[in-house]
């Protein structure tokens, strides 16, 4: 297990004011562990949401994608150990019932509900013991904090991820939380599995929305484990006002504080599924620079970072920056070879490029936990930055297993 | 160690007229072993080609798609330790003396001699060694056989891989030959890591060179071990003509019928590829079928050969057939989840889009060595076919320590 040791845990229990929280067993996979849980405000929130652009989508988003549509909710349920996808009309019915037992138990319209749900695809719900969980589940609010939460939607993870910041608006001290899980089958252009971000400041729609799509653009998007694009992928963000503060608007000062807060908020997160990449042993940043574009940089590095020969070559502690450089030529930007520089941290491998003659001190960066690879393409001045991890024989194992 | 049992290794010792093989040892990477070897043909020869598609090419490849325009050859020198990639100018001053000493030894034209190399990238090559090797490169000519010089070729791979087959033209009977390496860093859009075939037939350019095009792209293209193109990839046909028939024009019923054969041979050696990938168990042919176009098949079969989840699953003999759905969600083709029907082998796990209840009896099948996943899509009547082969711990093994 690799735990990001820079993030302030302290802060973790500071919690948005009016969000109440509660976990449950349905033992949906299996027993033993807390595997459903809801998350409710006690006040009607603005919500919005990103989700998948997998073509196969699981039943709970499609059912949120058309709630999501009003930018109103009080109601989060999610569970871990089943995915609910690839179920057809059934699959449809379930979640749908799901939101409704919720909303007859706190006593809201259903519409105001959400269902994001994570697991094995496939599978019907075990509707029966989620049916007599629910009670259990309405009785027990506010009796979970947001971390019992983050750990009950845990499927391959090995740790819960849980990060709050705050910010001054007017008078109020506004607070917004993330929790989020990852491990496998991350990839971009989709959020990432499942994330929630919850917060009493007062924003209006649109407001949320944008500084959402922006945040997760420059964090989850910006992020791979294994190339492989989710079903489920799921996040929500919201707001109750409950901090009363004046309203903040899109294009506001105000606005720009918060949506700079947001984006340091998810990037946190996409750091933190990447320490947490299924068999990881080590956390990786590809650093594209001086490219002609910011989609050439991002482009650039998505193909390293999913690169299964690049991340073996880190597990093993090599240097082997020739990977780097097949990578660079198949990811479809404009390069010259003889332009590019390589740098594992602080070590230099590649000038112009041909070798350096370092790959002995790079050998020697990549024991290290954690590493940043720098590539320079001279081409221009914009950058962009990826998270990922090393792949090894952990992550074979845990994927060959993960039904059994 | 996975080796293709229905391969005819008899027929594999039958190569064509007028070509002269020899091997040396050169200790490119290190000694023990030949790793360097002459392929002669004692007349001029049509030669064409396909290199890989990566804007990052090894000196080899630059130099031989500048000889290539005259679509005459007469012999490749070929090393494996040492792809002679990333290394400036030097490399491509390196990889033209080896082709002028082997125009020295055999007193041709330096233009007519080809060279291909696969190892490591970003190391020079060890030109002393090589110069002092040619010379007994250049007198063991006709002292080897076509098996060494596949044998001399390779790099990870575990076996040889040749391949021979006959077609009669006229009262002519010409033999072609195949021999290739692959094992990882193979990934489609380019051919695949180094392949030669050789035929005494007599054929024009146009004809050869439109063959071979067909050929690779329902091969070579359609073969993925890690979905890594590499930087070497390089495919060289000669045909010397030494079987006198009268010589094949494209558009000929003569000319459908080489294609034919060269096609079979072609996917012969891509089946042994995958058959061979990295620290595979297992061959899976993965066949996309009622696809809207060949193109949108392919893409939907090459989306689920690269996942790296759906390969891990099958590894662990687990008919996760979640895992292919998720793939063919994000491959870019258009579908409806709705439609889709999966068999592993003969049995069916998927109908209509959900769960058909066989999960126990498709992981059964998935402990044979040979697995064939077929998805229907109900969208039209194309299909395309892809081969690839499980993901193991053995495959982060080898690339770990590939340097060490």
């Amino acid at each position: 297990m690799l735990k990001p040791e820079h993030i302030d845990y302290k802060s973790k229990k500071d919690t948005p004011e009016g969000f109440l929280f509660s976990t449950a067993e349905a033992a949906i996979k299996k027993p033993g562990r807390k595997d459903i849980a809801l998350i409710y405000s006690r006040k009607e929130a603005v919500l919005v949401g990103m989700f998948t652009t997998n073509k196969v989508k699981a039943a709970p988003v499609k059912l949120d994608m058309k709630r999501i549509i009003s930018g109103k909710g009080q109601a989060i349920i999610v569970n871990s150990g089943n995915a609910n996808a690839c179920t057809g009309k059934k699959g449809l019915d379930d979640a749908k019932e799901m939101t409704e037992l919720i909303a007859r138990g706190l006593n809201i319209k259903s519409s105001l509900v959400y269902v994001a749900s994570t697991g094995v695809i496939g599978v019907p719900m075990p509707m029966g013991r989620i049916r007599q969980t629910i009670p259990s589940l309405i009785g027990g609010i506010g009796k979970a904090s947001l971390e019992d939460v983050a750990r009950a939607i845990m499927t391959t993870d090995t740790f819960p991820k849980i990060i709050s910041k705050k910010i001054k608006i007017g008078k109020s001290i506004c607070t917004i939380s993330g929790i989020c899980k990852g491990a496998g089958m991350i990839c971009p252009d989709m959020a990432t599995m499942l994330c929630f971000i919850l917060s009493d400041i007062s924003i209006n729609k649109i407001a949320l929305s944008k500084a959402l799509k922006e945040s997760v653009e420059l964090s989850f998007n910006r992020l791979t484990i294994d190339g492989d694009m989710s079903t489920n992928d799921t996040v929500l963000a919201m707001a109750n006002g409950m901090a009363k503060n004046s309203q903040v608007l899109y294009g506001s000062n105000e606005y720009a504080r918060f949506s700079k807060t947001l984006i340091q908020l998810t990037d946190e997160m996409a750091r933190m599924i990447a320490y947490d990449g299924e068999g990881a042993t080590k956390f990786v940043e590809v650093s594209v620079r001086e490219a002609a574009s910011v989609a050439e940089a991002k482009k650039a590095a998505l193909a390293i970072a999913n690169s299964n020969l690049v991340k073996t070559a880190i597990f093993g502690n090599d240097a082997n920056w020739g990977r780097i450089m097949a990578a660079l030529g198949y990811s479809g930007i404009k390069m010259r070879e003889d332009k590019v520089d390589i740098f594992f941290n602080n070590v230099q491998v590649v000038r112009n490029g041909i070798a350096s003659g370092n790959d002995k001190e790079a050998g020697e960066e990549l024991r290290k936990k954690e590493i940043k690879i720098t590539i320079k393409l001279k081409n221009g001045k914009a950058l962009a930055n990826v998270y990922t991890c090393d792949l090894t024989g952990d992550y074979i194992k845990i994927n060959a297993e993960y039904r059994t």
